[in-house]
C-alpha cells in the first residue's frame, strides 16, 4: 500500500479559465462535448489548482502511532477538538475579521452539517410535548428539511418558510448569510419571543461576498469545504456563545459519531494555519492568499456568466450591491459560490431546459422555490465551468433562433 | 504551523508490561500513586508502542490538493468510499479468516457508531405507525441504548433486554459478538419472524478471541477503532449483503455527515494493507504482526489480572473455552477488551468501591446489569493497567486484613 497517496494527487489542472476538452477528470475520464456536466452539487474542486500551486506548504504527515485516542484534551468542554486546530481556527476569523470568537466555544464537527444537526438537538427543549419547528426564509438550502426530518424526531420538525411560519411558541430559525442558493446576505425573519437562532456562515468568507463586519452571533456554523475548497474532510465548525448549548452540541457529537476524525482535524489546523499565516505576512493581501484568489477566479466566472446571460432576455441572475469589505480593503462585490438563475419567458422547468443540453442542476423546487429557477454551482473544475458557459451560449443561440 | 504532526508525535513508552510510575503521560502529566486511572472507556492506547516499533511503516503523506471533492467514487454505490480503503478492508477479512466479504457491499462510517445508527435507519420500515423495537440481551454495550434514544425517532426505538422481548411483528436485534462488555460469543436470541440482525463485530478479532470461521451476516459492523487501535480515525465499515439496505445505509451517512473524512480513510487504507501485507509474508504470524503482538500483551495483562483475583473471593471473572483460531492455528483463549468483573461477599457497588482506589470503571448498570458488575477497560497504556493491578491487589490485601 505504500504510495497510495502519492498515487492519489490530482494531476495538475490549469489555474486560469482557459478551455480544454482535452483534459483527464480526476475519475479518467474525458470532458467532451458529450460529457455530463454536473452542477449540482457545490463540489469546491475549483481550489484544487491553487492547492497544487502551493505545493508542499499544507502537507501533513501522519505517523502511524499518532492519534490512537478517542481524546485530543479532556480538559477543553470539546473533548475531541484537537488544541491545533482550535487555535488556527480562532486565527484565521481574527486575520480575516468574519467572526467574533471571543467569549464563543469551539465544537468541531463532521462538517457543518453535523453540527446543524447539533444545534437543533442542543436547541430543542427535552420537555416539550411536541417537537419544535425549524424555519428557514425561502429559498432555503435544500438540504435542511430533509436532515431535520430524515429520523422523524420527537424533539424537532422541519417548519418550512420563515415568512409563513405563525405558531406561538418556541421556534428555531436558520439564518444562511450570505444564502445559500441565491447568495443574499440575511437576517432573522420571525424576530419573536421563543425564538433560537442558528447562523449558518459557511459561505461568509472574502472570495463570495465583502466583509463588513465580524460576525457575533450565539451560534455560528463554518466549514473547510466551502472556505479552503477541503470538502473530502469533512470539518465543519460552530462558534456558540452559551456554555451549555456548546456541551450539548458537544454530546450530540459524542453519541452521533463519537467525535471527529482526528487526521482531518490536523490537516484543516494546518491549512486554516497557512492561510492565516499568508494574511498576516504582508499589509495588503496578495493572490497568495486563498482568499484573493478565489475572488479573483470567482470575479472572472461570474463576469463571464453575466456577459452570456446578458446576451438575450432569457436567463437572469440576482444583482449584488457593491460593500466595502474590511478584509480587501475596498469596495467590492458578491461573487456567490452558487449562481441562483432563473428562466424567463415560458420556460417553466429550467432544470429540465438544462439537463436537455447536459447540464445537471439543481431545481428551484428543492429549495422551496420554483421550478423557473436553477441553482449552479460556480466553484466546479474550470473545463466544466467553461463547457457549462458554452453550452449556455448555444442554448441562447438556438432559442433567439427559434424565438423559443 | 509547520511541523506540527511531529510535535505531536507521542513520546515512546514501553511495551512490556513493566512498572513505572514516572512515565509521562500524552497530556503532560505524570502518573503518581495519586492518580486516577480512567478505565471507563476502551481507549485502545495500548497499540501505541506497536505502531511507534512499526516507525514510517505506516505514515502517510496527504498533500494540500489531494481528496477536495465530497466524492471519492461516484460509480460506487457508497460513492464517498475511498476505493484503496475498499480494497484494503477485503484484504485484512481475507487474510484474518474473519468475515465473508462476497456478496457484500462495504459502507464506510465514521466510526461503526455511525453505521449502527444507518442500520437502524435502514432497516426501520418507513411506513410503520410506531417505531421498530431495537433489542440486545443483557449485558449490552452501554451505548446502544442512549445512542438509540437521543433524537427520540419516530423510526426506531430501545426495546432492552432480548431475552425478555415479547412483542409481535418486526424488531431489530443486536449481536455484538464477542460481547462488549462480557466478551462472550453470541448468537441471535430472539429468532422470530420479522427480526432483523445486527452483527456487531467489532471485537471478533485474532487478539482478542479464536477466529473459528469466518462470520457471514446479512449485516457486520468492525471498525479500526479495536482491530488496529486508531481510534482517533473513528473510521468504522460495514459488510451488508442486501442492496437496498446499503444504499439505505448510505444515504443516512450521506444525510448526517455527507459523507466521511478521506484522510482517515486513506489512513485506515494504508493501516489495514501493511496489516495484510504482514499477515501474508510469512506462513505462520510472527510478533510483527499487531494480532500476534495484541494477543501478547492481552495475554500477559489478563493473566496478571487473573493472578490478582485469584488471591482472594472479592473479586470474580468470566471463564472462557479454549477453540481452535483458524488465524493461529492452533487452540487459543479469549483475551476480551474488557474484563467484566464482579464484587463478590456484600458489595453492593463495585464501581463506587474502585472509584475509592482512584479507579473508575463502568459500572454494570450501564449494561443493563447489576451494579456488582464493572466493565473494566484491558486496552490502556501499560502505566495504567498496571497501576490497576496494583491497587486492586491493595484493595483485596486490605479487606483480607479487616474481613470486608
Amino acid at each position: 500500500m505504500c504510495g497510495t497517496e502519492k498515487a492519489r494527487v490530482v494531476k495538475s489542472s490549469s489555474s486560469s479559465a482557459g478551455l480544454d476538452h482535452s483534459e483527464t477528470r480526476e475519475n479518467g475520464t474525458t470532458l467532451s462535448s458529450h460529457s455530463v456536466i454536473n452542477l449540482d452539487h457545490g463540489d469546491p474542486t475549483m481550489f484544487e489548482a491553487y492547492w497544487q500551486r502551493m505545493g508542499d506548504k499544507c502537507t501533513v504527515v501522519i505517523p502511524g502511532s499518532q492519534s490512537l485516542s478517542y481524546f485530543s484534551n479532556m480538559k477543553n468542554l470539546c473533548w475531541f477538538l484537537e488544541p491545533e486546530l482550535e487555535e488556527s481556527i480562532k486565527r484565521v476569523h481574527h486575520v480575516v475579521g468574519n467572526a467574533v470568537t471571543k467569549d464563543h466555544h469551539v465544537v468541531v464537527g463532521t462538517g457543518s452539517t453535523q453540527l446543524f444537526q447539533a444545534a437543533l438537538y442542543a436547541l430543542s427543549p427535552s420537555d416539550a410535548l411536541e417537537p419544535i419547528s425549524v424555519v428557514c426564509a425561502i429559498p432555503y438550502y435544500s438540504s435542511y428539511a430533509a436532515v431535520t426530518d430524515f429520523l422523524r424526531s420527537g424533539l424537532y420538525k422541519w417548519g418550512g418558510d420563515a415568512h409563513a411560519f405563525d405558531k406561538d411558541g418556541a421556534y428555531i430559525e436558520l439564518i444562511t448569510s450570505p444564502n445559500n442558493p441565491d447568495g443574499n446576505t440575511r437576517d432573522a425573519i420571525v424576530k419573536r419571543g421563543g425564538g433560537k437562532l442558528v447562523h449558518d456562515l459557511a459561505y461568509y468568507w472574502p472570495q463570495f461576498t465583502p466583509i463588513t463586519k465580524p460576525a457575533d452571533h450565539d451560534i455560528m456554523l463554518f466549514t473547510v469545504s466551502k472556505s479552503t475548497g477541503h470538502a473530502g474532510s469533512r470539518i465543519g465548525w460552530a462558534l456558540v456563545k452559551d456554555k451549555d448549548v456548546a456541551k450539548k452540541m458537544t454530546k450530540f457529537i459524542e453519541l452521533n459519531t463519537i467525535g471527529v476524525s482526528k487526521e482531518s482535524q490536523l490537516r484543516a489546523a494546518k491549512v486554516l494555519g497557512v492561510i492565516a499565516d499568508s494574511c498576516q505576512s504582508c499589509d495588503t493581501p496578495d493572490s497568495d492568499n486563498v482568499f484573493e484568489y478565489g475572488k479573483l477566479i470567482m470575479s472572472e466566472r461570474w463576469n463571464k456568466l453575466r456577459d452570456v446571460v446578458g446576451q438575450s432576455d432569457m436567463f437572469s441572475l440576482p444583482e449584488y450591491a457593491k460593500e466595502y469589505c474590511n478584509f480587501m480593503g475596498k469596495f467590492t462585490e458578491s461573487y456567490p459560490a452558487f449562481a441562483w438563475m432563473k428562466c424567463n419567458r415560458n420556460i417553466e422547468d429550467c432544470a429540465e431546459l438544462l439537463r436537455g443540453q447536459k447540464i445537471i442542476t439543481r431545481s428551484g423546487e428543492r429549495f422551496g422555490a420554483d421550478s423557473k429557477h436553477v441553482r449552479v454551482s460556480m466553484v466546479s473544475k474550470d473545463e466544466e465551468f467553461n463547457l457549462f458557459i458554452e453550452r449556455l451560449l448555444a442554448i441562447q443561440e438556438t432559442s433567439n433562433e427559434y424565438h423559443i
